[in-house]
């Protein structure tokens, strides 16, 4: 199977800072940093290491040089040591010296304040002209397990407890991963990694450098990132998106209050990081919101290929608390509980004592009372590698009490064959258990230390697979449904501000989205006009210029059923109104339910769409989604589809089914309208009202740019292209 | 501090299960069950042993008796691991020899099905005649781990990696933690216990019986609890609420079907674990969902004095990727980050390199690189200790890469000193990790393996202690407002069915439950006069008899604004209800939101409310929350606060906020009507509509009892009453 990227990709301009033909350190010393570094290399990297030091004449028993300019063969890479201050005269050496990357590893950067910000402004400048490549700075550079290649100056102490060769590959923008991390993942928790990339500020390399290198890599089967920022987060979304390896995400910084100008109910219920994630989400990234969790994901996304999308699970367990315990979490994660076949039940029914039915979960322990010595649970696993409606099987399983030994590498076999999946949640002594995971790490078996975090990963694994068939049967089946395409009005805007209810809907006509009946009136037979021609009940709103919360002022008046309240309402908004704004005029729509539907412009993602439930409960609830805009047909309906209250579109309760096609079109419209005029920033349509199926826009304000905005904007555009 | 029971009771009858003088262990033998069950308590029970088995002479070298009645000493507890059908005329010899104290280890009772369930009521009938406790059956009886007390007949390896003392005690409902889990806790985790009770089948003796006991225990200082059914819940709920040791729940069976009814939505709501989880929760426990969990949560609370309500967190760290997930972790658990003082900036400031500016999260790395000897992990800390804004420290802590010794006794010591409490993220090598968290279980210092697992229980920590506060605030403060009395209307009620709308208001309604305006109509003319009584705009509705879903079968007409709209309803309905049922006209509410609230009778816990959020979305959203009928008034605020939309009550976006004061006494009088008419067995109103925030029933359907309801009901009142 082709586990890399769907397009071929130029993964090339990364190569060297993996498979470096020669390497310089530039600090390399005899203190700890400097010395561990060549250290490091000596352990198992192969090729030419030059140590450039201008005091010492040899480290580590390598002979040094004095500038990297005077080493005379070629350098495919520099890591580079020194303080701050001295890294862009180093640069400069490497520019004359014709080396194309390097590894900044020093701290003293951006992240110190103003001085190291110049400092690392300069350095991306005299990078950018030479055409180098700078992986840093105030990171750890690359550790490659599998290969031994420790391009860092962390401790090495991990080696002690035994290297535990892994296909999962990190990028972190952070140090800590490469080090405390890794020992506790090796030593610890017996779990293997390949290739960590710590990018640190990320000057220059990003993780939408490295994403592509490592979706490329044979060596790798799943890459797992932890970002803070992500600058270019459209180009990382388009790249999980095409990526056929599974990405898990750790995304730092969601309680960090955003810059984002909140003007609109979209803009502020998109958070700090919601949008990023719901995007990245979209694409088919597996989010994680801690460090052990994220890299459970990710063994787990590793063995992908074997976790059908709506996997029927078989549990063997040897209690009956532990079997119940895991149907609750299963049934919490949307997991099935597999109904085993009449051939099984009898199968099992021969382990067990007389009295005991058969059932899933499969309690063992009166088995285990019946035949210790001869290996139950092997037995009932084997039975249930045949039972065509089993997927996975989580097994229970106790080291250290004897009795009871599993032939790992025969169960293995056996369930690659029937194309399933055997995991287990393993409990017992501390000697027995690690030598269990050990071996199960050697077959690649998961193992897990709780139930929940088993039953959670595996779950993201059936969720990463439907996306994958999802996305495999777009890619062959096309819609009967003509593709909308909006006409593209013009649309006049002012320069900055928030529209009111009245222009806004005015612009959402144009752009073929359907709104209330209305009209503005000025005067009390205006207003008896108008209702008599929209029809009572009517509802009469005044409209404040750069006023999104009508309802808090005052200013609207539902279910107006006779004139004589039409009027006392009509003069008791234009009183609160005080000579400026509007009144408005509209039909009382009978709604069934409320939805929202929004847009707003972002720094890292561009243009965004949102949807959710709506009306004054869309803050209390916050169930909302976005994605990117402009958004298609099917991109709309999928979005409809992932908020937790979606049972409310598809007819519940006896009132009628939204029509899909008529609410997908109408964000089809609203995202081309935000996306296709740079300079409108935020969009809500709130309420969109349904009645009977049919969705229509009763609210609406459309956020004009500002100078904030502008700026925003030159950030998108200043992000450079990817490399491929 | 008095961490028992608030009130005196009497935990005697419990005591001879936990400090027999003499054992009688019958079944006794030379098979594997029989003589572990004899080496376990030469392990460490120090009072008389008397095998009993009518074949052997001796086992394990102590004397053996043909039948218990044969031993000439009294026999406090007389362990039974005889097969089940033999254990009646075990326990009628029991009853002869005046032993009444029994724990019935055997399989093979009520859990294989009908016949093991004649065996064990036979069982119980003997006991309950001889004045016999019986423990179990189908349980692992007990162990008590700091006195080496091992009543079981589980393996006893677990001694091979040495025992540790802890002060958690465990009621489980199930054998599976008396064996695989505990020896995972003191060989993997690290974690003592204290005594652990298996109970099994839970014949007699039940978590109600144990709890009061080990809440009175000195040497148990929080208890945890696994249950599957729980058939005395209201004690259990009142035994928790009565406590001052924290007691933390894992509820097993929550995704089984329920038996219960569905007929209201109330009902629908209360799921098969939710309303006990609900109930359980408003009396402070601490609710658990996997094992492993619930052994932490028990850990963290057993530490509880040190953590305050509100705990604002330092974080030390050595990476800022750390600290930053840290704090996303605590913003979504409630956590707050301390503001660090001046004077603490400054003593961290020393620490540190000039360009480092001082923050919470601490990252401690550029002064771990600067002061590696000299302890910078160590010095922060106590600095941190000393800021007044700081309640609680979580470190991040990498052992075995050398350089960083902590003097863990003397870091708690000033802890302690301070009030304060420090906590520990571990990561490092297997073995100094080891033994790192055995020292820091001597010194009583919390360590987790994960931070979100570290801040989950320390939000629960503070919420504990909240609910402590709260209760000694509400035991010295006297409500200003007096107390609310229903007045008990007389009700009279049909024999079962379902009450219509209308009739169900009309109870409601003398219950002095504020109802919508409404009239029941037969005829056009009639129709028109109600309307023009009540004022436009109206609804209709089509009342069938027993049908609580009109909306779904069109009966329902909103915001009726004018005569002839009114007239093609009413005709339209008429023809709908095909001769049968009601039609009724009522005034069309201009609701700012809508709750919803409820009554329902349950097996395990008796009368009990519901309140949340309402309308259409009640049951998409499930925005709702259970407690013990009848209510009072600061209970049904209590109630109204713990709802996840709650921010809506107090006043959202400019809407009125809702007169909680008028909807507690909505909510105290229909508790009063369920719980006072115990033929009622569900009660819904909903939607409450609330306007300018008066609350108002607009819907509303009354269950009257079924012969289901009434066999429920025998089933509580069969629940004995407790033992004190």
């Amino acid at each position: 199977m082709n586990l890399f990227l769907r397009d071929p990709i130029n993964t090339a301009e990364m190569d060297k800072f993996f498979n470096p033909a020669s390497i310089a350190v530039v600090g390399a010393s005899n203190r700890r940093g400097g010395s561990q570094t060549i250290k490091n290399l000596l352990f198992g990297y192969d090729g030419e290491i030059y140590p450039v030091n201008p005091i010492h004449k040899k480290i580590q028993g390598i002979p040094c040089f004095p500038s990297i300019e005077d080493i005379p063969p070629p350098v495919d890479l520099a890591i580079i040591l020194v303080p701050a201050p001295a890294v862009p005269s180093v640069l400069a050496s490497c520019a004359r010296k014709g080396v194309s990357r390097v590894m900044v590893e020093s701290a003293g950067f951006t992240e110190v304040g103003p001085d190291g910000k110049n400092i690392q402004d300069h350095c991306v400048a005299i990078a950018r002209e030479a055409g180098i490549r700078i992986w840093g700075p105030n990171g750890m550079g690359l550790v490659d397990i599998p290969r031994r290649y420790f391009f860092t100056f962390m401790t090495p102490r991990i080696y002690r407890d035994g290297i535990i060769d892994g296909r999962i590959s990190l990028i972190v923008q952070s140090g800590m991963l490469s080090a405390g991390f890794l020992v506790d993942l090796l030593s610890r928790r017996n779990i293997g990694v390949g290739k960590i990339c710590s990018i640190g500020n990320k000057a220059d390399v990003d993780e939408c450098d490295l994403l592509p290198y490592l979706l490329n890599d044979p060596e790798t089967d799943v890459v797992a990132l932890y970002l803070e920022s992500v600058p270019r987060g459209r180009l990382l979304s388009d790249l999980v998106k095409r990526s056929k390896k599974p990405v898990v995400v750790l995304k730092g910084g969601k309680s960090d209050e955003g810059a984002r100008a909140a003007k609109s109910h979209t803009a502020s219920l998109a958070g700090n990081s919601r949008l990023l994630c719901d995007v990245l989400d979209s694409s088919g990234a597996t989010l994680a919101e801690d460090f052990h969790q994220m890299i459970d994901l990710a063994r787990t996304l590793s063995v992908n290929p074997a976790i059908p999308p709506r996997c029927r699970l078989a549990v063997v367990s040897f209690s009956g608390a532990a079997g119940i315990v895991s149907c609750d979490l299963m049934e919490k994660h949307g997991l099935r509980i597999a109904r085993l076949s009449q051939e099984t039940k009898h199968a099992l029914g021969n382990l067990y004592p007389e009295w005991m039915p058969v059932a899933n979960p499969v309690d063992l322990y009166p088995a285990m009372e019946l035949h210790w010595r001869e290996s139950p649970v092997g037995q009932a696993i084997f039975i249930l590698l045949k039972d065509a409606n089993v997927d996975v099987i989580l097994v229970h399983f106790v080291t250290g009490l004897g009795g009871e030994e599993l032939d790992l590498s025969a169960l293995k076999k056996e369930a690659d064959r029937a194309g399933k999946l055997i995991i287990f949640w393993l409990l017992g002594r501390r000697k027995t258990s690690r030598e269990f995971s050990l071996t199960a790490q050697k077959y690649g078996i998961l193992v897990y230390d709780e139930i929940s975090r088993a039953v959670e990963c595996l779950s993201a694994g059936a969720r990463f697979r439907a996306y994958e068939t999802s996305k495999r049967t777009k890619d062959h089946v096309s819609s009967t449904r003509p593709v909308f395409d909006p006409v593209k009005s013009n649309v006049s805007l002012p320069e900055a501000g928030v529209l009111d209810e009245y222009e806004s809907k005015k612009i959402l006509k144009n752009w073929h989205i359907p709104i209330a009946e209305e009209q503005l009136v000025t005067t009390v037979s205006e207003v008896k006009e108008a209702a008599r021609k929209i029809g009572f009940p009517v509802v009469v709103k005044g409209l404040l210029p750069g006023e999104l919360h009508k309802t808090e002022l005052g200013l609207v008046r539902l279910a107006i059923a006779r004139e004589g309240e039409l009027e006392r309402a009509f003069r008791d908004i234009k009183k609160r109104l005080q000579g400026t704004g509007h009144i408005l005029v509209q039909s009382q729509i009978d709604t069934d339910f409320e939805l929202i539907t929004g847009f707003l412009r972002d720094a890292q993602l561009g243009p965004c769409v949102m949807f959710g439930l709506g009306g004054i409960f869309s803050e209390i609830q916050q169930d909302v989604r976005f994605a990117l805009a402009p958004i298609n047909h099917s991109g709309a309906v999928n979005l409809m589809s992932q908020i937790r209250g979606n049972a409310i579109l598809n007819g519940f309760r006896g009132i009628k089914p939204l029509d899909m096609d008529a609410m997908a079109d109408l964000m089809v419209c609203l995202s081309h309208l935000g996306a296709d005029n740079p300079n409108i920033e935020q969009i809500d349509i709130n309420p969109v009202a349904v009645t009977a199926g049919s969705p229509v826009a009763v609210d609406a304000a459309i956020v004009i740019g500002s100078e904030w905005q502008e700026k925003k904007q030159g950030h998108i555009e200043s992000v450079r292209t990817p490399s491929f």
